[in-house]
């Protein structure tokens, strides 16, 4: 782990936001400040085992109370200790994770020692670069996912239920040391397909029809994702038109990414292929995500998004045409940018398989 | 689903509370809202076919804006309408899952057209008493739960991985029609059954010690939770004793369970037991939760815990014995409280099984 790196990003961060501390809420921030020189994890008790053979780089304080409570005191120490001039000392807290009732007790706790402000996500956008250890665990976790897939070729048949390809897959997971799976399993057959979130159900696979098969898992703490879309039968003329479309956008939008193109203009590679086969209109979602210890973080490959793309950056780029009640094709890799451009994580088996 | 009787508790809680209208956030309260009149649920365009598909009793929006703006907006509309006296409307909010964030745009957006309170946990005790259709609920996902501990005494063998063990469940969880494990498997054989919440790991079972299995599934949206220990090899006396005094207790505390009795004092039952066999300081938690939508809810069955059981509470009872570095022993069932007692659900193998 890059422990002085992810020091030097946060650092920076806290500084340009003239903040004097950061508490960290959101779960995968505080795992990721494990990592960092400088952090200091709060926590109970009950972590204690975990907290040794996890945490990397962060000191850690094992309190019989509750860790904010901890932090309170922590800080209060610190406050007391650096007091010089009359200003008071600035503590960012995170919007979207800290609830109302912990900034309450945080807020007693403090008795106005210290002025609290809401930060912007400033680990958020430290954790859309990452460091070489993280890429690895990726690139694991991709692999690992990747292997799944051939398990579910070996399972769609006409007959079969969703959710037993689903749980094959997930067994397997599970048997080569996936801690679980990224998200629920996706996995629509025939005119389910064209549900982009068709968590896999009791339905049985058709004679005919495509199969989405959507899919990750999460290994050492990172997460992989991975959507592969399966013919059971001969497929029409139609159908393979349809896939071919969904592939070449999806083949666009990875020859898009290199460093200094904005999320937007990748979304827009993916889309603009689509329309040109008239098929723009159903193609309903964005075209990737930022993935790491969140099955989805920053940045969000969208319409508007003025993000622009660095070396070391992990995204999905995914996209799908669904035909509401007919079809539904999706094909997802997971990339890294390189200086250059992008290096696909496990890029095989993307034409279109029938079964 | 009883529609009528969630309504008619939470509008007294409400009334008690001085809340004029309450904005629950936190979702397995939305979720259990979604089964009672009166309520409204606010979603996006993305859950259009789930809402259909789960939502009872419940009137649904679907806007395309975020969820909290369309609340925002129906609440204005509402206090237009309703604008009588000069008293302005209360409006409470969740305090342990409305983000400061979330508190921000809500206050923007309503522009002091209400007054919002932190409330109580109003929901999640209405949420205790369960109706008919919970218990039933309850009692599938406990007889399927049930059922993936004969799986697990097919795979426990001297040598074979606790995760492999684990994933042998959680497949026939899977194949049996649940959505999911309740949480993360606990498999912890030999020293490591003396660690309380040890997650099935690479480790490998040994020829002779204890073996802990704690697992549950969701099936339809409410949990199962079970504990059962079984022996690998010869069980020496001191392990038999173990293991009887931990069943001694558990069978204590479920004979405690009846209307009127506080949580603390079935808490106390299990506890007394062992400390008559001297083996007090070695059970190191509490002695059961409440369980439904979530895993752990209201109440908890713990020292100072002075709720009062009442009929159709559903709470696990699983007091256990642990000694670091050697071994443990942990025994649970889940309990429908009853108007003379309680009703153990699945309460088979529960004598100690030496595979």
């Amino acid at each position: 782990m890059d422990h002085a790196g992810r020091l030097r990003r946060l650092q920076g961060a806290l500084a340009e936001s003239k903040l004097d501390f950061l508490l960290a809420t959101h779960l995968p921030n505080v795992r990721y400040l494990c990592g960092a020189r400088g952090a200091t994890l709060f926590t109970d008790g009950r972590y204690i085992a975990q907290a040794r053979e996890e945490v990397r780089g962060a000191r850690v304080v094992i309190s019989p109370q509750a860790p904010l409570a901890a932090a309170v005191e922590w800080l209060g120490t610190r406050l007391a200790t650096q007091q010089g001039g009359a200003v008071k000392k600035v503590l960012g807290v995170e919007p979207e994770s800290m609830t109302v009732g912990m900034r309450e007790r945080l807020a007693s706790g403090l008795r106005g020692k210290v002025q609290m402000r809401l930060a912007a996500p400033l680990v958020e956008r430290a954790r859309m670069v990452k460091d070489a250890d993280e890429i690895r665990r990726i690139r694991a976790a991709v692999e690992l996912g990747a292997s799944l897939f051939r398990v579910a070729l070996r399972k769609i048949r006409p007959g079969v239920s969703e959710v037993a390809v689903a749980a094959a897959m997930e067994f397997e997971a599970r048997r080569k040391g996936a801690e679980g799976m990224s998200f629920s399993t996706i996995l629509a057959a025939g005119a389910r397909s064209a549900v982009v979130h068709g968590r896999a159900s009791a339905a049985r696979i058709p004679q005919r029809g495509f199969v989405v098969c959507d899919f990750g898992v999460i290994l050492a703490g990172y997460c992989s994702d991975r959507t592969r879309t399966v013919h059971v039968g001969r497929p029409s003329k139609e159908a393979l038109g349809l896939y071919d479309a969904v592939l070449e956008a999806q083949l666009a939008a990875v020859s898009a990414v290199r460093p200094g193109v904005t999320a937007s203009e990748v979304d827009e590679a993916a889309r603009n292929m689509l329309r040109k086969r008239k098929l723009g209109r159903y193609f309903t979602h964005s075209t990737g995500h930022g993935l790491g210890l969140e099955i989805h973080e920053a940045p969000r490959l969208a319409l508007g998004q003025n993000q622009k793309l660095e070396p070391r950056m992990v995204i999905t780029i995914e996209p799908g045409a669904y035909v509401p009640g007919k079809w539904g094709v999706r094909i997802e890799d997971v990339v890294v940018v390189t200086p250059s451009g992008c290096e696909v994580l496990s890029p095989e088996d993307k034409e279109l398989v029938i079964v």
